[in-house]
């Protein structure tokens, strides 16, 4: 049974213990795509002592300079962040629904999940690459989970769903979805339009692409989806000419 | 609700730094009774650095020089374990399982769960203290957890356990939803548009405003979402004129 292709995303990363922890993690639960954007130290011997057996994973892993080169590709993003305030509320599932969710995306899916640094997490512009939000309950007086234990916590329930799902059956969905960059093209026409019609005042922007940026990474636009909305948009601007 | 008294127990732990990283783990997920069976180095610095925040759990953790004084009082014991043959057949249940039935017992319940050494885990002599083995699903070819990762995994499920349902509904949205009749007009206006445009063509309609909608049904709209789709479609309108 195809399960998902399932990206970890590790951003600046300060200690090299914790990459090397994620990598075990990982081949714990039967991952194998680490990505590593902007390391603060890798390779380093300290991973290599933390991933304990997982060496592998961590000789294959794919070192980024940019958040949007390590989400190449991916279909669906999730962002992991402790439960916070925030102007927008973005959508958000616990580790379990999110797992639950990637368990029902077509099988040659590619899903990415991040995870922030030690001591800030992701920052905001990071958690718009994110279809979702992805929080681990708990203690509510002490959340701060070691980065390395919430790969292993958010690991396992993906193993738990591909164990799920080896019984259950899937495939809802023929049509593939639409990839990260391809929806970075549509929310770009969609704000080229907006500033020509007027829509969108560059003095006053309100939080207007945020709250549009927020509705397609909800909706798990197809790519045919994605073409019809670009071939409005195409439509406006050769009408307007 | 009350929920059973959990008691995670350490046999022989090594090394520090996992002691440390425990008390973190189970303080993230509300536990706070640490029992360590014959520690090699405790207290100690590692373990210290390691709890980062959590220091209050070894403070209090109780320090045994047998299995049998850190399990006094416990109704239910669980022995975390590798899946392997035994000679025998001891029941066994998943970290699931185990903090579903754990849920199940009596409030004032005492419940110990025990983890064994770093290379060796827990011996024949103290699975036999055991009501029950519970096993953490993992990768066939490499199943062994550290630790103090097993402890996240099983502290982590008795939370969610304990969140029960708490922990599913999550209440992700204020803003209230569009209507259906909002949403009715919606797609009137995008068609409205479409027609203008000549983006639809009446006499090849194609299954574009099947699609759309399909789309816009599946997303939910909140209603101020709704607004700025209109209100993007009315500029493109106004702009046209």
């Amino acid at each position: 049974m195809p399960f998902p292709q399932i990206r970890i995303v590790m951003v600046e990363t300060s200690h090299p213990g914790n990459i090397g922890a994620a990598a075990r993690a990982m081949k714990n639960m039967q991952l194998d795509e680490l990505y590593l954007v902007n390391p603060v130290l890798f390779p380093h011997r300290e991973a290599i002592s933390r991933a304990s057996g997982a060496e592998d994973i961590l000789e294959q892993a794919t070192v980024c300079d940019s958040l949007s080169a390590a989400l190449e590709g991916c279909q669906r993003v999730y962002g992991a962040s402790a439960r916070a305030q925030r102007t927008i509320p973005w959508p958000q599932l616990n580790a379990r629904e999110c797992a639950e969710e990637v368990a029902t995306l077509p099988g040659e899916s590619k899903v990415a999940v991040l995870f922030g640094r030690e001591q800030s997490g992701l920052t905001n512009d990071e958690l718009e690459y994110c279809n979702t939000l992805l929080h681990i309950p708990t203690n509510p007086d002490y959340s701060s989970l070691n980065v390395a234990a919430a790969i292993q916590v958010v690991s396992y329930e993906l193993h738990m769903a591909r164990l799920g799902e080896q019984a259950a059956t899937v495939a809802q969905n023929d049509d593939p979805l639409a990839t990260a960059d391809e929806l970075e093209g549509l929310i770009e026409h969609l704000e080229r339009v907006m500033l020509n019609t007027g829509f969108l005042d560059p003095d006053n922007p309100r939080q207007l692409m945020r709250r549009l940026r927020r509705l397609y990474q909800r909706s798990r636009l197809e790519k045919t989806e994605l073409n019809i909305l670009r071939g409005i948009l195409t439509s406006v601007e050769k009408d307007r000419r």
